[in-house]
């Protein structure tokens, strides 16, 4: 089909087709005159994936450009190939985290999780150092069950994700990563309300 | 204590003091003379609890002035208490959200979920919304996985609050409440990362 009708199929404006074109997330079409192109079936699908990590995704143009390559020349390792997608949504962590923490607990819990993932190391050490701030203390071994009702989480999610193609597991990988985090927030405020209820309304 | 000497204590500045009897979130201490005042361990315990509640709690001057009266003169149900503090930690939740399909779904798990937080709702709805919106279809039961699994997460918190006092109890649910929230983001992209080695290195 003609830019034109491929921008009707995707829901995608044409300004935006030729910038991704432009940016090269998008493969050209076939050439059937100086001026016109072809496209197929597979640029929808990849408009459908262009717009899940520039959107909910909140890749910058570099990063989709770098997850987009890896999935057209696929790492031999599907776990290699869904941890650059990972990391392609993981926001920079603060520079002043302190990671032995955090080194400790990875040891602890028996968790490898990538050396370029140091962002996440980042993120947990600053999140525990906040929480160190405020004086609130957790009882004994509550961090280890929060790392046990987490892994649950994961294992779940990551069994979920399809392996029909590259594309589609990165797909998964990213959207499921950023999306579901409001979610998850949310239930569990949500939860606390009824715990609370159960909990609290039968002793008073 | 003199105020220099509460400031000294608590690591809470003068002027931060000043600022918290005018705005009644400290109560005045005894006067000895028409310019001086004598303070107690209230004061510093009341001084710790104001930090939490605009500080990581991120509670506006009137929200904790608010969540300090009832602490003051708590409301008969100890769930009531925690209701209101959480609420008072609830950000206001987006307007077009479709509330319908969130009380179905607390109405399936048979959550009761606080009238006055309907920005929970709302938090929930547009978060749901997000993720239709981007086209990710959770697998069947997905949602329902997703809930029973921050239920226990958040049964477990709520078992934990300290009932010693009502004011211990709402800097806990405050604290905890705001502040977890990146301690379990941060191990849930973690534990995927250890999840996804898990399944993946075992097929590659």
């Amino acid at each position: 089909v003609r830019i034109s009708e491929l921008s009707r199929v995707s829901g995608v404006p044409i300004a935006s087709i030729k910038f991704y074109l432009r940016e090269h997330l998008l493969p050209e079409g076939r050439l059937t005159s100086a001026t016109q192109a072809q496209y197929e079936d597979t640029h929808v699908a990849r408009l459908r994936l262009i717009r899940a990590l520039l959107g909910p995704g909140g890749l910058s143009v570099a990063k989709a450009r770098e997850v987009l390559q890896a999935i057209d020349s696929p790492p031999e390792s599907t776990h290699d190939l869904l941890g650059l997608a990972h990391a392609a949504v993981t926001p920079p962590g603060p520079l002043e985290a302190d990671l032995g923490r955090v080194h400790a607990l990875m040891g602890r819990w028996g968790w490898r999780v990538q050396g370029k993932d140091c962002d996440l190391h980042a993120a947990l050490a600053a999140a525990l150092a906040a929480l160190d701030d405020s004086g609130l203390e957790l009882p004994p071994g509550g961090l280890d069950r929060y790392a046990a009702q987490m892994f649950a989480v994961a294992e779940a999610e990551v069994a979920d994700v399809p392996t029909s193609t590259p594309a589609e597991a990165v797909r998964y990988v990213i959207l499921g990563t950023v999306l579901l985090e409001p979610v998850l927030l949310a239930l569990r405020r949500m939860a606390q309300q009824e715990a609370s209820g159960r909990r609290f309304d039968a002793l008073t």
